[in-house]
């Protein structure tokens, strides 16, 4: 049987989330017979949309990022838009792995037919996964999602990570934290679009509070961006509902900000022309990384034996006297 | 006339500043042929030291790092170290530059014989100053210096660079900034050890220090650091030497600290095998990005006529299938 892609659309435009499951695994998929085949589902989905809007939502592990994803995308489900949920880890090199967009959490979300979510991905695909991340967007806007929000823990380099491929950065803090009862990665502050402490209820609400003003503060001492936009920092209850629908409005309306003047076009193109570099980067290391070669390297350069510069020198020269012909061609 | 790379060192080690500086733009130079003398030069100063201590200072410009890197200098001399101070400047691509490590303003470290300042790096040469700057630091302790000063300008990733090629990062501030007078890069918090107010003298001292406690309750607001380290935040001023004994006993106490338990081989070798993978990434994504086709990947990329993701793959494949044999040896 030879594969319809134009078929494929079709169902998942008229609703059948099976096949959307299957078009997403094909997409994240690190087989090499699959990849002619993403690309040809890709390709059919025809010219990105504009009045996407692509939601990355990242904390500190326990801050309530599925649950608050649940209640949002439900506000923003009531607003009127199609909402899909994905998950993506930076950290899925690591043995352990985090659970993401963990479907229990989402209860309201998952039992709508107007949203898809993307639950964690298998652990065969980890590896992949961001690295695809982006074309599985592509493919949920191309057919007819226009809110994809991004699951990320916030870990690693997941902050910068989610930033390159995101629009807004939606960053999440738990009350108390200025209390020392529990601590923010420094890395957040430099990504965030907006802001929000999470369990602002019971007898929660009042420390919660006091970490919104402590973060407002410090947020204070940071420069303004160039863009002009001013972070907002909100307390949000996912248990009671408050706060969700200031978060909701404060997310389109960072939107808003970044389709004013064009921004946003001009932001995905240089996205998308550092995201190729960053792809070419990462993989050719990856190549080098897992040759023989490798770990003798590696095992030079730690124990002192030889500089740094001198292996580099070595490799970057070798590789460009080999590439000088190949990389004119073929792309 | 031959090079004699033990001549030179012999002369350096004997204070020949003017050696010096030939063998630091001998390091620094982007020519071929000074490649194998840079070489020779650095092979022949033997193992690296382990009481070296390297010391990076960013800020934003107008913060007064020249002048506080001359007051701490001086202080260091006093306290037995022989001193040098280094420019990166990570923003060099772009066509202003900045002026780094100023001679004009460091006065007193430019006099001392103990010392050696080095300026803001020739125009031509600025290209390859950040690659080099590991090379350089092993120069000036393989002579005799061991206390280096990294002074960096915080625009960009500079922090993020300056903190992989040192061992310590002061991070400057100028008073007021959390009354909206001025702000610091956000970026900047990842990454600092130790933190200094400066301008802590005459109308200036009580926004000082008010800036100063702000930094603080700030810093209280993010997550402590694996290797159990807590940033101190002082308030300083080179004008009237006031805050700088407590601020070189800052920079030695982490110092002290990354040397307990052997923390700090450890970390030059981590450092200098994630140096010599970034090389390797930007000096092969330099080399493609100047190839004849790049501007075509480009250009198609930022138009959306192709995903980055197809353009990369084939790149990386490409790139893989001729350099499967080539790396195998040689380096």
């Amino acid at each position: 049987m030879t594969f319809d892609p134009q078929a494929w659309i079709d169902a998942m435009r008229a609703g059948d989330r099976a096949t959307l499951g299957r078009a997403v695994s094909l997409v994240e998929s690190a087989r090499a017979d699959d990849r002619p085949k993403a690309a040809a589902l890709l390709s059919a989905l025809g010219p990105a949309r504009v009045d996407v809007h692509r939601v990355g939502v990242t904390g500190p592990p326990g801050v309530g990022k599925s649950t608050l994803i649940d209640r949002l995308g439900v506000r923003t489900l009531e607003a009127g838009h199609r909402v899909a949920v994905l998950a993506v880890d930076p950290s899925s090199e690591r043995s352990g792995g985090s659970i993401l967009g963990d479907k229990t959490r989402m209860t309201r979300l998952v039992a709508d037919p107007r949203a898809f979510v993307r639950p964690s991905p298998s652990r065969g695909a980890l590896g992949g996964v961001a690295r695809r991340t982006r074309e599985v967007m592509r493919l949920l806007e191309g057919v007819g999602y226009d809110r994809v929000f991004v699951e990320t823990v916030g870990v690693g380099q997941s902050e910068a990570l989610v930033a390159q491929l995101t629009d807004t950065v939606v960053g999440l803090l738990s009350p108390g934290i200025g209390d020392g009862l529990q601590g923010v990665k420094r890395g957040l502050l430099e990504w965030v679009d907006v802001a929000a402490v999470t369990h602002a209820d019971g007898p929660q609400a009042e420390a919660a509070e006091r970490t919104r003003r402590q973060f407002e503060a410090a947020l204070s001492l940071f420069e303004g961006r160039d863009d002009g936009w001013r972070v907002t920092v909100l307390a949000v209850s996912s248990t009671e509902g408050t706060g969700i629908d200031a978060l909701f409005e404060a997310v389109e309306a960072h939107h808003r900000h970044l389709c004013a003047g064009g921004r946003l076009p001009a932001r995905r193109a240089a996205q998308r022309v550092r995201w190729m570099w960053h792809l070419v980067e990462t993989g050719l290391v990856e190549r080098l990384r897992s040759s023989s070669a490798a770990a003798a390297w590696e095992a030079a350069v730690a124990g002192g034996e030889v500089a740094p510069e001198t292996v580099a020198d070595r490799i970057v020269r070798q590789c460009a006297e080999t590439l000088a012909g190949a990389v004119e061609h073929g792309a």
